[in-house]
């Protein structure tokens, strides 16, 4: 299968999965936060405001197995974890960043249009 | 409150919310859709494969309610209805077409990422 067969416009089409996958609010975060370096679940789960420890586990486990983070146990004493982005997980920064770009530079217009259109 | 305001790390900040809605899957396959020109519902829920009718009119609305999609009903008989993409909705173009390269492009080693991951 080479890159131009894959259609996330067909239902069963992995990309579509993929889609769903780096649309999701807390993978979009959690990557964005892992840009300044390596880090521990505990200082993720501060930064990004409002995830549950659950919630954080899962997003960690499937970009692990998406290749996109990588886990790393220190055996110390008391032993840590840390998460960091992969080479695959930064390539995603540059279209994470246009996306949340776009979205700051226009969050203005989309709240007059949501008022606009509870009032109506 | 100025662009700057913004930050979709803050749990309640409007910028998340529209993080979910340009993040999620049939936001994304509806605007890619529009990208051609007006189109009917009924085009449209054809060519996005393994939408309902329920989750099209949803997110027609929220699009519609964001200002992103413009929905135009001509008096004819029959009567038909027409929805696109405003300017706003436009802009979003560029941002979700890197989005969707990059999950084209880089597919392939998600999946093998992916097939290792299970097998472990």
């Amino acid at each position: 299968m080479t890159t131009l067969d894959f259609d996330p416009y067909v239902r069963d089409c992995p990309s579509r999965r993929l889609l769903d996958r780096i649309g999701d609010r807390w993978t979009v975060l959690v990557i964005g936060m892992l840009e300044d370096g390596p880090q521990r679940f505990s200082q993720i789960a501060r930064r990004v405001d409002g995830i549950s420890q659950k919630m954080l586990t899962q997003t960690l486990r499937s970009l692990e197995a998406d290749g996109l983070v990588l886990r790393t146990a220190y055996p110390e004493i008391p032993p840590h974890v840390e998460y960091e982005l992969t080479e695959l997980g930064r390539s995603l920064l540059g279209p994470l960043h246009v996306l949340v770009a776009w979205a700051k530079e226009h969050m203005g217009e989309v709240q007059s249009s949501r008022d606009r259109s509870s009032v109506a």
